[in-house]
Parts: C-alpha cells; sequence; structure tokens
C-alpha cells in the first residue's frame, strides 16, 4: 500500500521529481499477452508534454518513454512494466532563492512542514510532471481494454469545456475538435474565445481555472466494487487527486442539489439493443448508479483552479514564517494548467476501468 | 482489501443488509488505551437515525449499538472492535412487488447486472442503514483524536447549506444552530423556509437534494499522504462514494475554475501563533494544498441528489428490461436524503482524520 | 489493510475474544450467487471446536455460527457475508489472578508490552477460539470452490503426521481415517501409539507438539502471483501466523537442504492426461515451482509446539518484571493444540486457494 | 497491491528480468530526513552480486546501483526512492534452444502455464537477479533504523549453516567470522568441509541446498501486528516466497513438535536490565510469541533447495508436454543459491523490521 501507487489490481506507481535524472511509472498485474510498444505509449505523452504549442508551458521536454521491463516480443509478461523518461530539460540554477521561500497555491509550505525537507527544484514531486506516468499508465490501460474482447468497446475522451470565463457548448460536442486546437475544447465554436482570454490572462501576468469532462462510452453495466470502492468513489478520490482539481462532479453534480426527484431520477424504457444501458431515457445520473455503471455514459467534470504560478505581485513568508513580498513567480509554467489535464484525466480514467474490469472479471460478471 | 472496509491503519469494515437480523461494523488497528464505551458512540448514531423527526424517513429503529469485541474495562485493546446494531423494525411483506423492477435513481438496476441476485427488501446492502456503520466508525475515531493529546483541540462540524432551491447564508454558520434544528442547518435564518420547500416537496410526493458542507478545524499542517493517497483525493473518494452524492468540491471548489490565480491563491503573512495554519490571509484553497492539509479551516462540500423514491408516477422497466409505469415508490423514505447525510459525513472525517493521524505519526511528523 | 484480514479478494476479518459475548468473521468479496446456508459451514466448525471429546480442550462450546448479512434465498449476494458464534461458556470468576502475571509460552508478556493492556480471560485475542473464524471463512471457500466449474474438482485435506515423539507414516495416508480417529491422523495404524503418548503427556501435567500435513489435490498449473504474493509465500505467511505454529515447509522442506540437485529436481515425463501437473515423476517439489502451483498435490507440513498451557511448576514473572513461581497454568486447555489445528489449517489452506482462484480469473488465465 | 510489491508502510516494488536492459526496485514510505546514498546500498549489492568469488554464479555484474528519486542534498525526502541497476553482461544468444523446452524445477513450466508467454532468457523475472532489488531496499531499511532513536541498536545478521551435509555448530557462532569466508558461514571451522562439498558437487555438475539462519538482536519488544499481520506470519511469508525457500522455521522450529511443554517453554526471571527480552532464561520461541517479538533475539532459519540447474543428464518435456532428455542445463549458475540467498534474507529482514517498525510508531507503542 505504497501512498504513490493507484489501483488494486491494474495498479500503477510513480516515482521522480521534476529536477531529478528522471521520472517513471510500474505499472503492474497487466494480464499477459496484451500487445505493448514504446509507439503505443509516446502518443499520450505527446498529448501532455510542455512546449507543445504556445498555450502550454515553454519548458522543451521530449518526454520519450522507455520500456525498462514486463513486456517480451512485443507482448506483456504478466510482470511489472517499468516505464521511464528522462528528464532532459531541467534548469536550476536559480532554485535556491525559491528554497527558502513559499510560493502562494504551491506545496511549498505543506512539503516543508510534512517531510522538513523538499527539493525546490520546479516543484520536485509536487511537479506537474509526475502526471507524465499516469499517462503512461493510461496508455497501457487502454491498450488492455483494446486488446480484450469484453471490453475493446470502450472509449474515453475528454475535452476543456471552461477556460476562465469562456463556456463551452457542450451540447456541441464533437470528439474529433478536441485535437483539432489547442486547448482541446471538444466545441470548435467557443475556441477562439478561449485562445482570447487566454492570450489575455497571459499578457496580465494572471492564469486562469477552467472545467475538463471526462467520457466514458461502451462501458458495460456492472462496473464498481461495493460500497468502499465504487466507480464514483475511485473517479471522486483519483480525480480530486490531481494536483490544482478542486472539485469533481458525476452526471448533474451540483445542480442536482437543486433538483426534485421527479426531475433527476432517469426514466427507464425498454431498450431495443437488450443492453440496460441504453434503457435511461436520460443520463442525469452520468452513468453510475450505486457506484456502479449503469452502461449509460459516464460524465464526469473537474473544476481545475488557476496556475498558482503567476508574474503579478503577491504577499508571501519564508521558511521561518517571515513576511516576504514576491515580484511574481518565474519559471515556465503553464498559464492554465486544466488545458494539460484534459489528456492526464482521460488517461487516469483509463486506468480505472482497467482496474474495475479485472475485479469484475474475478466476480465471474455476466458481461466481464 | 475488502471492498467493504475503508482507511489505511484507522479501517473500518461494515456488513449488513436493511432488512436482515443485523448490520455492523468492525473497525481495525485503533490504538489501544482510548477511552470506549457504548454511550460514546450512540450519540452519533441517534443523529443519524430514522424517524428522529417528521423531516426524515419514518421508519422507526432505535439504533441501539452494542460493543461485541475490542475493548477491556472500558478501553480499546488494539484489536478489533466489533459494533452490532440490532434491525427492529424492517417490515419486508410487500418485497416480492419489488423484486421484479427496477426502481429509477436507485441500485436495483446495477445491483441486479452486476450480481445476479439481490435483496430487493429496503434495497438490501445499498439501503442507506448501512451508513450507521459509518457514524458508529467516526464516533470511535473522534474519541481516538479526543484522548491523544496532539489532536485533542481538532473540531468537526457539518450543516445543510442548501436544500432544494433555499440556500443557507454560510457567512451567518454557527455551530450551535446545526443541533438547534430539524435540518442540520448552520444558519439559523434559513431554517424556516428550508422547512417549508421541504413540506412543499413532500405534499407533490416529491423530494429535494441539497448540499451539505464538513469544516475541519484545528487540524495541524501535514495531514495527507503523497499524490495518490493525498488528504484532497481521500476525501473526495469517501464522499462521493456516499450513496447519493454527486459531486464534491473543497475550498472555492467548481469557483475557481472561473477564477484567476491572483483571485484564486492565498497570500500569506506572518502568524503571531507560530502555526503555519494562521498565516493564511483567505482560505480559497479550503485547507489543502497539495493534498496536504495546511492547518487552515478544510472546508468540503458535497452535492446530495434527491431522494430516488418519490411518489409521483415514473417510467421504468423490469428484469426482463420490459416497460412498467409505476404509480410511486412505497415505503418510509426520507424526502431529502442530504438532511441524514449530515452527521454521516461528519463521522467520515472523523475517520479519514483519524487514519492520515496516525499515517503521519508513523512518519515521525513534527506535530504528530 | 486492517491486520485482521487476511486476502486480496477473497478476504475474511476476524473479530472477538474468548471471553467475549461472541466472536465473529466478515467474509468479502466472495462472488455472489454460491449456495451458502449456516449448514455449510457447522460441519467445519464441529470438527474444530473444543469439549468434542478426550484428547481436546473440555471448555463445552457448541460454535453455533448465525449467518447475519451476505445471503438471500441461499445464495451469496457478493456483499459481505458476517458470520457470528456466541460464547457460552466462558467462566471468567478467577482472572484476575492471571491479571497480572505473565504464563510462559503465552502472549501475556507481548500483548501486556504491545497494547498496554490486555483481556486475561482465556487469552482474550491470543486465544484459540479466534481460529473459529478461520474455520467459518474456510467453509465458504470450498463453497465457492465446489461451486464453481473450473475449480469444483479441487480436494484440501489434512492430517496429524506427528503427535509428540510418535510419527506416522505417511506413505499410508488415507483420508478416511482422518475422521475415524480423534486426533485426525491419516494413518490408522499410528492412532493407538498417538492416544497412548498423549494420554501420557496430560497424566504427566504435560502437553505435546506435533506435525499437521494439508494436501491440496486438483488444483490447476497457475495459481500463485509473482514476486510478493506467490502461493508458497502466502502459505508460509498464514500458516506461520498461526498461533503454536513454529515451522512450515512444502515438498522435501528442510529435508532439500541436505539435496543435491540430481536428487531434488523432479523429473518430468509427457502426461497421458494433458494436465500440466501429471507430468511430475516425482513431487519433491510439493506442487509449487517459482511460487506457481504446478498442478501436482500441494504437500505443506507445519511444527506446531506443545501448549503452553501445563499443570507443571514454572518460573516466570508478572507485570512487575518481578519473579514468581507458578504451581501450574489452570483452565480448559487441550494437552496438544496440534490437533484441533488440523481442521485450522485445512480451512486456512481453502481461504488461500478460493483467493487465488480469483486472482487468476481477473488475469484471465487458460485453466480459470 | 501491486504482488511486486512487499510491505504496508514501508513498502518496495521490484522489477525487471534477468536480461532486459535493467533491473530497479522503487521503495516507498520511508520517512523523510534519513540519510542516503548510493553508497550507503552498494556495500549490500557487493555481497550479492554473482561473480565475487568461486562459489557463486560467473556472470559478472557490477551490480552499480544509481538513486534516480527520493533523495534531496543526502536525505531522503518523504518519496518514493528508485533505484536502477543496469543489467550489463546478459548473455542472449542462445535462448532460443531455451524457449521450448521447460528445465526442471525452475519457473519454466508454470509461468508458461500462468502466463502463456515468458521470457526465457536467463529466467527472466523469475531470475535471482530480481533479488538485487530486494538486497537495495534492505539497505534502505537499514538506513533508517540506523538513524532512528529508537532503534539504531538493531542488529541484523545471517549465515549459511548448512551446505550440502554439512552442518556448521550454530554454538560457535561469530558475525565477524561471516564475511571472513567466501560462503558466509558464521563457524569458521565448517568453512574448509563446505569448501570441499561444493568442490565435490561442482566437479559432478551437481549443486547443493542448505540452511540460512537470520538473527535480529535489540530489536524491542512488541512489534508486530496482530492476527492476520504478525511478525512471524510476515517472515514466514516473506522468506517462503524467496525462490528455492522450502522451509521456514523460527526458535525451535520443526524440532518443537518432538517436545513437551515443559521442555519448550521459556521459563523467565527478572530481567536487571529492566528489559522484557532480557527475561527468557532460555530462547524456544525464537524471539517471537503470539506473532510479536519478545525483546530476545530473534532466530529464523530457512532452507534453500539445491540449484535446479545442474550439468547432469535430465528428463524433462518440452512446451508440448513431449518428452526431452536434457543433457545438462547450461548458463551461468550458482552452484549453491543459499550462498547468496544469506546476504539476499538478511536485507529482507531489516525491510520486514523497518515496516513493522513505522506500524509500531503510528499506534504509539511505549518503546518506538
Amino acid at each position: 500500500m505504497s501512498s504513490n501507487t493507484a489501483g488494486k489490481l491494474f495498479t500503477f506507481t510513480t516515482w521522480g521529481e521534476s529536477h531529478g535524472p528522471a521520472i517513471g511509472c510500474v505499472i503492474d498485474s497487466c494480464p499477459s499477452r496484451i500487445p505493448l510498444a514504446e509507439s503505443d505509449i509516446q502518443p499520450w505523452l505527446d498529448r501532455r508534454r510542455p512546449g507543445r504549442n504556445a498555450q502550454v508551458s515553454p519548458r522543451r521536454e521530449e518526454d520519450m518513454v522507455r520500456i525498462l521491463s514486463g513486456v517480451f516480443e512485443g507482448v506483456t509478461t504478466g510482470h511489472p512494466i517499468s516505464l521511464i523518461i528522462e528528464n532532459t530539460n531541467h534548469r536550476s540554477t536559480d532554485y535556491q532563492k525559491l528554497a527558502s521561500i513559499f510560493r502562494p497555491g504551491h506545496a511549498d509550505a505543506t512539503y516543508q512542514h510534512k517531510y522538513g525537507v523538499r527539493d525546490p527544484r520546479g516543484g520536485g514531486r509536487s511537479s506537474a510532471r509526475e502526471t507524465a506516468g499516469r499517462v503512461a499508465a493510461g496508455a497501457v490501460a487502454m491498450q488492455l481494454l483494446r486488446h480484450t474482447e469484453k471490453t475493446r468497446q470502450v472509449e474515453i475522451v475528454a475535452g476543456l469545456t471552461r477556460l476562465g470565463g469562456v463556456e463551452a457548448d457542450t451540447s456541441k460536442w464533437d470528439d474529433r475538435a478536441i485535437d483539432a486546437n489547442p486547448v482541446f475544447c471538444p466545441d470548435a465554436g467557443s475556441v477562439d474565445a478561449m485562445l482570447a482570454t487566454l492570450e489575455e490572462a497571459k499578457a496580465a501576468g494572471d492564469s486562469l481555472g477552467g472545467i475538463v469532462e471526462v467520457r466514458v462510452r461502451g462501458l458495460p453495466a456492472g462496473l464498481g466494487e461495493p460500497v468502499y470502492d465504487r466507480l464514483d468513489g475511485r473517479i471522486g478520490g483519483m480525480f480530486m487527486g490531481l494536483n490544482a482539481v478542486k472539485g469533481v462532479e458525476i452526471g448533474d453534480g451540483f445542480a442536482a442539489a437543486g433538483m426534485r426527484g421527479s426531475e433527476n431520477n432517469d426514466a427507464m424504457r425498454h431498450p431495443q439493443s437488450g443492453r440496460l444501458g441504453d434503457s435511461f431515457v436520460t443520463n442525469h445520473a452520468g452513468g453510475i448508479l450505486a457506484g456502479i455503471s449503469t452502461g449509460a455514459e459516464v460524465v464526469v467534470r473537474c473544476a481545475v483552479k488557476p496556475t498558482p504560478s503567476i508574474g503579478v505581485a503577491q504577499q508571501s513568508i519564508d521558511m521561518n514564517l517571515d513576511d516576504i513580498e514576491l515580484d511574481g513567480v518565474g519559471g515556465r509554467h503553464d498559464p492554465a494548467v486544466c488545458i494539460r489535464a484534459v489528456p492526464v484525466l482521460q488517461a487516469m480514467m483509463a486506468t480505472i476501468v482497467a482496474d474495475f474490469f479485472l475485479l469484475a472479471r474475478a466476480r465471474n460478471q455476466p458481461e466481464f
């Protein structure tokens, strides 16, 4: 029960700091005989990596992944899959200044207090670089799902549906739009406004928050374990545990708090397909009831706070708890971390689905 | 890794169905020599139990708890604490009708699909009765916190801040108000409106959703384990995993998505007390940064959907997936499950804090 | 990860003390739709219970098991199965004397030191009564194995192969003999000698050790998870963790230390059956290679120390670490705990096999 | 719960195959501020590595360890410590021949059956190289123990007490002798006979088994968690789970089966030191009662089978289960794997002690 490990059967353990020699991920209990090569993982990392366009962190990392174990002659062996990504562009010349101060909204103060020591270079372990391991694990999870008969139809997509004050029209969600714009927005009509507000914030030395929506289609009904390891619970736990996420909602989410039962319940009608998931007339539940997938589309939204690193002046304290005035936090930061959170949350969802699929198969459930 | 067990060091396992002979909870790895008697647990259960007033389920249960193990001469022994609550008022005469239909918004369809069998009496394992075990575990957790020097100052409170369309004024939060009204509202001025809207919904055979807010004060900085077992992640996972909860947010939560970094960051100033938690000028973060408690007040809100059992006509299907028309779902239901969710979420927070406290002590952290 | 829980997917948690109101067991993640009734469990408990003949503890307990949850209309529901056994014959009138002394060979000193408090009545949590929960869990595990197509052929037997100085001839192992004598010896020819040596030891106020052998037949090849959760590792851990067990060996065990590779390796020949397990000409490995079942018979032996409670004078110390002289330890003790360890170890093996079977099914292995 | 992870709080996850690019280990939840450098780990690996003398495998590996994460400015940060060891001397030219046959006594058949694929080069994941990760984790565990006030006095030693037919005189155990001879024998007087029997076996193309004894001194009383995670259970599980180990015993072990209670019980007398561990007149229990350390020396013995790779002719089968005749298994094998098992078991014991120490500290036990 390493606290750097996620999952029960399909597990992954990440390690590494922003400015160490490398970061990595060990994936365990992936069943054997699943096709896997670096080229199955790299495209996922490419979507997440910094420096890919003007909307994300200018840090230039190739994020080239290497498989060090667990694969033989192109298929998984059932043993740990060790992945490594070297840190090539870590500039840590000026970290001494950061070593003694606490940046507002960052892990500095809590890490210092909890551990009594911290690596101040680029945030150390709290850096967004840690999420590369999550993305790699998600890529492997997708290979498992795609190469297993019962799950090959599962589709997981994610998009940015709000950036600062600009809300996308999610009724116009188009999967193909997502990778056609630099902010992963599924509504092409909102992209220009998003880019404009981002430019404005950047110009002001400020940052923006946003909302990421993740959707899962084709999920069989019955996924999720009882009571303390439910599908909604796991999503809530994993997603809220991503840096900068401050809220998670499923289906109608917070809007359900203002509804009546007669509005929020999803009526059911005989499904022509015979699939339970097709019986729901509406999907207020977001595809999950009592912690178990209904077979309808799973819909999850995450609120991502604005990047705490900003160029404007801030009040803070140093390690002695004495007042300091910050001119602005330097470094190569994302103006809106919610953008790169899109592929990360998508990948994390894949690991969750893979894990619950294995658990369901252990239980010998009808569709698994 | 029973999926009916929560926690890592301070763990609890619940068992039992709504209409079986009893429900219960086994708490493990509570350190020894903590004073504990049934009278320490019963008041917590009394706040949660049905039938206590006109605003909750009319099912009459005394919910008398008995300690069957783990306590000797008034203190914990360090061994499993087995708690049992008998089901005294389970009427299951007419469940045959329910056995073959799926009630909208309930676990019926997903349980049937996942398990191939289900106990239709009162929802079986998916019944809100399961939460009595969580509340009992929370009571034991509070005993641990109160009787340990480093944590005796921790205060955990919870209140209903929204009921249907009525939102409380949380700036008027008063702990003493909470138990002075039947809906656990911390803002006395909103109670009448809440009661009125609840009456109206009940009269219409309908139900209401709401928002529960949980606050933790006096928590030392440094609570939360790295990356995949963070304090925010655990809260997100546990709270989202409570039946009917559809959203969880911490601090500014979803509002943070529309903010700029300069608005969302909490400025820091030298704390006279020397406590890190007192250095934050504002608390947009809700007491948690990078998954670790900052020492400021932890603030969490949960969106609770309206009770799916309603008296109005609904369309649904039966076990053969054929259409049925429901006149209304009978039984003794809460018109707004969010009310009784208040003590449940409060208790769950206590178990989370207790667990992370033990983990922090294992790490030999400064304040633990 | 309660430390009173065993297993990964098929888990059980035991609770309760020797002289409390009851003991019990919560079994979780047993798949649904497995036939289960109290009458499936009771025969297993009857073989373990004290007072059944002159060779075991005279404490009279009916050990009647009740199922409190997890079963509906005769089958498991996939939810926790809570079992309870009331303690009916606990005499605790004279425990005050025991409260302040440490009995040699018992848990008294270590429990006092670790927990700072202990229930001295009948050993409290360290009592052999705790094993009733293990036996009940084993009975449920056997139901799972017997009612699942891939595992219905699995047979698990256990017998006493040594009692004090009397060694059974294991080449004459006969399953039917085991329950035909009061010491569970599989070699009918050794029973008289065992009974005689037991009588002699009892007459001297002394106790005997022994060896229990557990055999598993019909186990498919491929059971056991890699590296840190191997079948041999799990057996070693669970069996060594049973009170009074001081040694565990598999196959040739300690004798292998004196062998050459050419003697210890099991030659293989083409199996007519097509089963890998039938290919082994010999079975020095005891059915496990590299932590994974080979399909050959699994053979495990446990060394059980003599009951520490004896009637002869002993030197000890009290809670102040001061010297005391014990005339003899009273109570109703087994003259040789190894006898009742036979059904306990057999049951524990069933839980291990059930758990690894579920793990193998999750991996989609060929025979599961 | 990766099955390639060991431990509960102090955990380690190993990955890698014998003939892949590298092997490694991720250690998690080591508390922060523990001094750690590669030079603290390397000496442990040097004792285990092949090619160091004529008595072990001639494979030449430098086994140079690199720390990739979790250490900053010479101390642990509380985050995962990723260690990597490159495989430099992997010759895999002729593995095609091995790919289709099952070597007796090896993992070949079980791996093929379980996973449906295996890396035949040097045993892949089942290679003894995996144990380098365990040794590295043990080195970190020792750093934790040595740099923590409550545990700095803990000493863990291990030695070879039997090699083939030669048994050392353990009454002459001398820690200093262990590293003064090539077989890690603690009894200098037995070394010549051990070397002679090893030469004889090698000359015959055969291999030898042996016994490794591990001793822990200075361990405070109270280590070990209740019932299913006891100190003896953990040792039994971890040690039995090391490749080639076929038996584990603690204290008198199997000899206890033939004893009477009056012989096996350890009398107690007032300890001048005030330490509970010093009160035992004898140590038949091997330092553990009821799964908890008594404070006396912990004494564990492991039976290690002879290396299955031998040069003599053997009967076996191939992947089609057809008969084959092996002339002898080539490769660079240890003539007696028990020799290199000495530092491995010593290191594994260190990880166990470190883990239970953290668990005891979480419980706030008197000596931790």
